[in-house]
């Protein structure tokens, strides 16, 4: 099995997690400054804005980075009755909490696609690429592999991640039920794999020949020896990251994760339609016990994002995505610097 | 904090849980024999059937074992209008599957609570009680503790863990989200804790002064590795003896176990009207679809009680409780003496 830090062409086993709203150009560039490995997400983004958030990042470090991929295929033809019943309680619930709201026109929405950002990729000649919801398209995976990119998949079960090894992915993201934010599984058509890391990423070990990074619940020199004990050549660490100084996540946002404990996040559609672990707010809880269906990913991300800025912008707690692992609560705050270097000074000698 | 393996008089610090149903006399009494520690279920029995297993098991073995009680609280009035609901719509999923039924008074249930076992226990003078579902009252408690019992609670989050060491528990067991059959939370009212042991477990051990014992998904030298690096004193193994020859598992549970994979189970009220996880069967999804509410348990259990008999009996995979974690496809069967002695060389020297 090829070395880990050797193809990552990195110091230290360490990844951190690509998080959309929450890693700025400016934490990507002190993880890699620091011999580890930071991940500019790139998910939903336009080739512009893409190329843009590339060149800040190779501004702050001559290090490798990784861009960060959403791999899915546009949702399905849109239920519109859904749809319609959606935007009217959302209406009502913006009416209650004095959100501005405006009933919007489905057909209008875009969302960029993964397809487009690969010849700014090719272009900005960035070595590590990223990918969670699936997998890339083999015409994609091939331009990359030919500009010599290193490609790591995600994988919540080891079906995921032998379909992943199958199709060309050079390492496996094994994203435990603790993991904050969205889960990466794209096999199972009917129930959610939810399969605990200290299970799931052996069993990924026992049956792939790919160095393996462990995802979700990572936060201190217990969890990261657990991790390379259970089959993983490194580590990826998110959560802890949201509190840090270079973090774009809102004071809210950064206020919520110091308060978590243990059992503070929940699983939820509400946000994006997709699932994603945070913690439990107001506009879930009102979700749940609403039981409409939710428009698949990424209609819902689309009914939702006004709401949500308005709520990032206005501090209201209630009605921010406040995506979280499970050991999210252990954060600390500080400086990108101060965090990488806690981790790297946890890893096995 | 006192060692493990003193309190509990063993040699290795590896405990076989507790498993209504499956776990029989010989399989604790194996365990017990080879230096570690084999847990007798008596939650939910007579003070009877309890003394005539307790006897049964001590013909077999000199060595300490542990016995298990189910410490939760009667169960509120029930709701007549869901049992009735329930009963309707077990009694039409039964003439579909041609298992014989009846609808049941519930006014005529009875549910042997653990309290009519401490007699027993006292006078049989059991080194270790373990519990779940709850905190023993405090005079059942002080009565074991007088008797010099060394007692073990069961947590599913930081707050349960926290709880059970103010009320006097020597040892926690703690149980991660990949455990097989019921979930032992006791604490949260309107949330399931749903933590990855992965998480959990460090976190309770930042929290709590005492041995802890990792419950949940192990299965070879990786999982029991890292249990240990995840600052657990002991190890707790369920779903691998399942497929023991000891076991007391029907052989359909016995094969559904061994084609088992990673993703194959999941949580579900419907056997018990408790929080449980076991591979997906047809009931579950029936069950699921319908929508009902399900009556708490105990009520649930009993009204189940005779269609789990039967289906039993009569190797019916669809409605037998296949109780298991996520780890248990790693099942291969062979003695008990076989399964231990495998972890027992596994332990960190």
């Amino acid at each position: 099995m090829p070395d880990l830090k050797t193809i990552l062409h990195i110091d230290y086993p360490i990844i951190q997690a690509p998080m959309l709203g929450v890693t700025s150009p400016e934490m990507v560039a002190a993880v890699s400054n620091a011999g580890a490995l930071g991940s500019l997400p790139l998910g939903g983004l336009s080739a512009e804005r893409a190329r843009q958030l590339i060149r800040e990042t190779k501004k702050l470090t001559d290090r490798p980075f990784a861009v960060n991929l959403f791999a899915h295929a546009p949702a399905e033809r849109p239920n519109i009755n859904d749809i319609n019943l959606m935007q009217e309680f959302l209406h009502e619930l913006c009416m209650e909490y004095n959100i501005p709201h405006q009933v919007e026109n489905a057909d209008n929405f875009q969302f960029h696609y993964y397809e487009e950002l690969t010849d700014v990729i090719i272009a900005e000649k960035l070595p590590v690429v990223s990918f969670t919801f699936g997998m890339l398209n083999a015409e994609i995976l091939g331009s990359l592999k030919a500009n010599a990119a290193i490609l790591i998949g995600t994988a919540t079960s080891a079906a995921e991640a032998k379909a992943l090894e199958q199709h060309g992915a050079d390492v496996i993201a094994v994203q435990g039920i603790e993991a904050g934010g969205h889960r990466g599984s794209f096999l199972s058509e009917d129930t959610l794999p939810q399969v605990g890391l200290f299970s799931l990423l052996p069993q990924i070990a026992d049956e792939v020949n790919l160095p393996l990074l462990a995802a979700g619940g990572i936060y201190n020199s217990r969890t990261v020896k657990a991790a390379f004990a259970l089959g993983a050549s490194g580590i990826q660490v998110g959560s802890i990251f949201i509190t840090a100084e270079e973090s774009a996540a809102s004071k809210v946002y950064k206020e919520a994760v110091l308060h978590a404990h243990d059992t503070s996040t929940t699983l939820t559609q509400a946000f994006s339609g997709r699932w994603a672990r945070g913690i439990q707010n107001e506009f879930m809880r009102r979700m749940d016990r609403k039981g409409l269906n939710i428009p698949y990913y990424t209609i819902q991300n689309q009914l939702m994002s006004g709401i949500r800025a308005y709520a990032q912008k206005n501090d209201i707690p209630d009605f921010v995505a406040l995506w979280a692992g499970q050991s999210a609560g252990k954060s600390t705050g500080g400086s990108t610097h101060e965090i990488i270097a806690r981790f790297i000074s946890m890893l096995p000698r």
